[in-house]
């Protein structure tokens, strides 16, 4: 862990790097050699000196008049981003959207490993998707311990969700990403990341009624 | 559609009207009858005259000391966040994410009818997933229109993202789900709603590593 790393990015800048990542790949892809911030602002409809500031809180400096080196800027996104390492979770709910994202090869890239689901369906136990185990969910705290996992994703009926935190967080699980529209409580220390996909359709909806 | 919901409702209300079905659902499947924005605000932590100024941009009046009738008020927010309506949809990429959202039965649930997929890998075309037809990329312009599909879920690889932007809205596409983190440019009157799972997940991993 460097020290660049020990300063707090705010949320929004946070959230804005993802873009920055995806568009120096795609300039990578293509062989480009530099990019400044000028470029990625025309490209992004981002400010540029917000872009400047943004990479700031990475370890990169631009040279004056060329930018940034292509390879190297993704490299450190990537790393600054977490992308990099990896990141042992469980799924609890191999439901339809738990399952769902045991499907998705595309969290592996993005630094996240599922090493296992649980589910309280007798019926799942016992299977497995894309070669991830389905476990019973009396076997949670044992298994979460044993396997070191330290991000519990949550997708289970909401009426369950706060009783599925609460068994990750005494099985030594540090974040919770819960795709319920529950709000869930944990104890200081633990992050949670809500990611209500269903809260965004409602939004959608709504600005596209608007729209007529 | 009636007038009250031609008041833009700020986007913060928006986002936490779910939170509020979410619990009221839950109220009733264990037969509550009522329920106070007290009560709704003890168990969400949100500000009890927050909940009643959000609540206000509903048809619903609560009656002082009970509250709201568990019911009405659900069905109210259901209807409100347009979750009762039917929009039709299609998916543009169907591997592993555009894959995972088909076979998410909730999304039905939440008003969102996919009728179609498109892909441009070959081996893809011609198979379905939970009944939904996967079509080669070519045909998506004919189909979209013969469909009338109002929204289009954008799940293709980051460099295509921009064009399957293009192809839907020149169908008549209204909405564009965009689940790449390629920011999208749209002709005004397009509502364009974001879902970047993995920028959530660097949000995560960022917070976690500042826990220690």
């Amino acid at each position: 862990m460097t020290d660049y790393q020990r300063d707090l990015i705010p949320e929004p800048a946070l959230r804005r790097l993802p873009w920055y990542l995806a568009y120096v790949s795609l300039l990578r892809e293509r062989g480009d050699e530099f990019v400044s911030s000028t470029q990625i602002s025309r490209e992004l409809k981002v400010d540029a000196s917000q872009i400047a500031k943004d990479l700031s809180f990475l370890d990169i400096r631009g040279k004056t008049r060329i930018g940034y080196e292509v390879p190297l800027l993704e490299h450190k996104l990537e790393e600054f981003l977490g992308f990099r390492r990896s990141h042992r979770a469980v799924v609890v709910g191999a439901g339809s959207l738990g399952g769902a994202l045991m499907q998705d090869a595309g969290l592996s890239r993005y630094g996240l490993n599922i090493v296992a689901a649980f589910d309280t369906n007798p019926e799942l136990a016992g299977t497995s998707c894309r070669g991830i185990p389905v476990y019973p969910a009396s076997e949670l705290t044992r298994r979460v311990r044993e396997a070191g996992a330290k991000v519990g994703i949550i997708t289970v009926p909401v009426e369950h969700a706060q009783s599925a935190a609460d068994l990750l967080v005494a099985a030594g699980v540090k974040a919770l990403w819960n795709f319920t529209p529950f709000r869930l409580s944990a104890p200081e220390g633990v992050v949670i990341t809500n990611t209500s996909i269903y809260a965004h359709l409602a939004v959608m909806y709504n600005r596209m009624e608007f729209n007529g």
